[in-house]
């Protein structure tokens, strides 16, 4: 059995993805799709709209047939690293490929792109760094540093979100000298960030997410851009849950720890910098909402993700020493769930997973899990009262979804 | 001017507090009472009722004529440090008595108490080793020793919470070689812990904070039992700040700090026993409420009030390093407030305070003030939205209360 790999963060899962899957499978011609996905916080510094198990039984439900979670320490990452785990995870896995959504959308571009940054890699750094020493965020003085050598727009757009992570993708198979082919297919209609519905079917994930909250969370408005499996999914959410989450359920937890964490140990939080303590520490006090603090700590010197990074980090109490500083290999195949086709597939790959396959988290196996179960029961602290048990139990007591 | 001092929570001051500042001038012929107070968390492990600052002016306008703030490293203690840390402030503002209240009231018994205690101090350890390692907590092991060795009950009821406060000031005073003269008057009516209503005036704090608390904040039930300036303090700081302050407010935040901390960094904090912190963290995943918390970590071991104090400390993170563990001196006199009368005192003994005076926080100031600042930002978190700010920049806005 052939696999192909994904990697997604499914926020919510959407009818682009589905076409996604779909066209992975064809250019692939895998039978099976094996998708790393972002668990409970994402790349983004955000908590996901609803839990990894969730998200995890939505994709399954629409074409996926393994879901492994991205770990804490690569998902809540800047793109080279988050590309390296997952990708690390995909190898580990047994896939043949991995197909990735792109704005460019053509192969030979990033294929180009990457051989013309190496040759360049001087002149590259050069330029990234007087955009840097001007007081630019490292993403845009990368993507200006890009755009001073290849004026013509001949290369890949590195400005643009997907082709990032796309380029991030090929850079990571190509230091872990993965046996994996690249494939990718052009994103249809609905840019990354879009906030407005693209057409009758096509909406990014982040306009379905406004419309969720704006709605107060009527989930009908969202119907015919999602799969009913992901509709069903999200009201049964709703249900058990109460509501999704969304940053401003934290605010009251960032802000309790701001107030009264030492600065010297808000330091040592990882993605921290020094001088930002400060900023802070008296943000906190004068904002009323988590976007209000963002508001009042962003400069440009920082990017909103990598501050909203910062903050998850802080709600985490994830420091420096726990979270790798540049792109490194996952440790272990965290299975969230499968489909029929994806047990047949481990069934007959057992043997060939290059990592420890965890299907429940033991006390055992715990240390080496340790960031992801406490970022489990940070999420669950964002569900009104009671209900926060169940899903921080889960962590432990629930066995990997089965969809047939 | 002569001073004599007061050792209070005042949580909320009512008419017993009243009677004693009144016996405590009749007694010590002293002009001017001078009070020091615990801050926003108290002894008993517990936030109170309303922040340090409106105590204080309760106080002031109910007869104190100077308040001093007992700093957290001595206020959420257990007796003998709370005791250390009061009495070296009032022997260092110069107050030539100290005038406490007792179950007892006989001075000369706590005298004869003490001289006995000295004397067969080798049987009493003896005794208290029995107890504790029979299972029973350090207090109740300390009490029962007590009864081993006076079965006739001729000296001090040493299992009365008020007669082990004042025996503590004592020993305190015994070993800071204080100068001033220790006075008793006997409690009124109302046990310190009785949660009825004690008589048509009188009542204790305790019975007036539940009375608080069930009739959903309506503050007109406990008017006959307090002072007008109290009860108009509690009506203004409901209408300032949207209510009270109970443990269940903190709850959320407790449990947050619990679920996701590292066990070993749980060991750190102060008061915090080996053992402990795993019993913590099941029972923080499970409980539903504060008081559901309690009653799962709760064993005979530990007592209430102990292990209360620890949720303080785990809430305001305060470790082991940061605490004294043994009857210490304080460093400041932190003022919170005064009365005409007190200015003058303080105008006129400005030259023989032994300790530096601190009458609003400046940054200068803050590193030795560090917990009491923490304590107090935590402590305003207990207040919904956007008013805790108003709480929190107190702490360094605040000019002493003066009161005419």
């Amino acid at each position: 059995m052939n696999a192909t790999g994904v990697i997604v963060e499914y926020n919510p899962f959407h009818n682009g993805h589905a076409f996604h899957l779909e066209q992975a499978k064809k250019i692939s011609g895998a039978e099976t799709i094996i998708a790393v996905m972002s668990g409970n916080f994402l790349q983004r510094g955000e908590p996901a709209l609803v839990s990894k198990w969730k998200r995890a039984e939505m994709a399954l439900r629409a074409g996926a047939d393994i879901v492994f979670e991205l770990p804490y320490q690569f998902a809540v990452q800047q793109a080279d690293i988050f590309a390296s785990g997952a990708v690390s995870i995909l190898e580990a896995a047994g896939c043949s490929s991995l197909c990735f959504g792109s704005e460019s959308g053509s192969m030979q571009s990033f294929h180009q792109t990457l051989s013309f940054l190496e040759e360049h890699n001087a002149a590259y750094q050069e330029r990234v760094r007087v955009h840097l020493d001007a007081g630019f965020s490292y993403p845009k003085a990368t993507s200006m540093a890009f755009l001073d050598l290849n004026p013509e727009g001949e290369l890949v757009d590195l400005s643009k979100p997907n082709n990032i992570l796309g380029f991030q993708y090929l850079k990571s198979a190509r230091r872990q000298f993965s046996s994996m082919e690249l494939f990718t297919v052009e994103r249809k209609s609905a840019g990354y960030h879009d906030e407005q519905f693209a057409s009758d079917s096509i909406a990014s994930a982040t306009s379905i997410r406004k419309a969720l909250f704006s709605k107060n969370g009527e989930i009908e408005c969202i119907r015919q851009y999602v799969p009913e499996s992901t509709y069903q999914g999200l009201l049964q959410y709703k249900k058990e849950f109460g509501g999704f989450h969304q940053w401003e359920q934290y605010w009251p937890f960032l802000k309790f720890r701001l107030v009264h964490l030492q600065p010297e140990k808000l330091r040592d939080i990882y993605e921290m910098e020094e001088g930002l303590e400060h900023r802070f520490l008296s943000a906190a006090i004068q904002a009323e909402s988590f976007q209000q603090f963002m508001e009042k700590i962003k400069t440009k010197r920082y990017t909103w993700t990598r501050l909203q990074r910062a903050c998850v980090h802080i709600l985490t109490n994830t420091e420096k020493t726990e979270m790798p500083n540049k792109p490194l290999k996952a440790e272990y195949l965290h299975l969230l769930g499968m489909s029929k086709n994806g047990r047949k597939y481990l069934n007959s790959h057992k043997s060939d997973l290059k990592l420890p396959l965890i299907s429940r988290i033991s006390s055992h196996a715990a240390h080496q899990l340790q960031l992801d179960i406490k970022a489990s029961r940070v999420y669950a602290m964002g569900i009104d009262g009671a209900r926060d048990r169940t899903l921080m139990q889960k962590e432990f007591n629930q066995p990997p979804i089965m969809v047939d």
